[in-house]
């Protein structure tokens, strides 16, 4: 098993996964031919320096994703924060260590990119992914507010 | 009153206002002449054309700061999400309703740059500022997790 960033190729089978999901589901628009706004999208994440979208690839192909971004602040006296969002296993994967693995690649890469701070936020509508994040070291100090337009 | 785009001059004032508060007085590392490194972090911020570092300035000077970032996502059919973080109000001026006004107006920005959602996370030693997000708007749908390094 390999973690590498994201190419066009992989889009197809990242959007697989973000769909394959009970929260997913609802959100996307996963047919093939995909529709040409996710190409779009990743041209412009792949463009931004400071976005990481990343997989984890084996024999059997894509098998987990997510996307991790360096924000640049004033706080922290001029501090850098990383943020993970998108994190998503293939569905014959879970349980299997992998989303841990990719959670690991990601802290080790903010570390070494200078961040202080890494940070994400977890629908409350699932409890399983808080304790997950809770093992890792996360310490869930914050309310995530949302507001959808 | 205006709100506008921050310029490098505003950045002893706005690093005043981050560290004149409870929790940030223990982060930030304020004193004239103010650190370099709050320098170059602004002229990272003002370089990347999705960060969007703000203040509110009256006839008394910087009264008000915020940064709103863009950050583009393949998940919601590749949308693109708007997030606050450091939202400070001059001491003088709280309760005056500053603070709503910055919301609105990064609000009318976000949608305006089309973005799907706008999100923060306010840490749970804030309860008030839990009712402020409530009262504009925004869900508790999500915990904050953070990982300090």
């Amino acid at each position: 098993m390999i973690i590498r960033k994201a190419t066009k190729k992989d889009v197809p089978s990242i959007v697989a996964m973000l769909s394959d999901d009970e929260l997913g589901q609802k959100r996307e628009d996963y047919r093939i031919p995909l529709p040409e706004k996710y190409f779009a999208a990743f041209d412009l994440i792949s463009q931004d320096t400071n976005q990481n979208l990343i997989v984890a690839e084996d024999e059997s192909g894509i098998i987990g994703t997510a996307q991790l971004s360096f924000i640049q602040y004033l706080t922290y006296q001029g501090g850098i924060r990383a943020q993970i969002e998108a994190v998503r296993v293939r569905i014959d994967k879970r349980g299997s260590g992998l989303g841990e693995e990719l959670f690991l690649w990601m802290i080790a890469h903010a570390k070494n990119q200078g961040a202080h701070l890494l940070q994400l936020t977890t629908d409350k509508q699932r409890p399983d992914a808080l304790r997950f994040y809770e093992k890792l070291g996360f310490k869930s100090s914050h309310q995530g507010m949302k507001m959808h337009f």
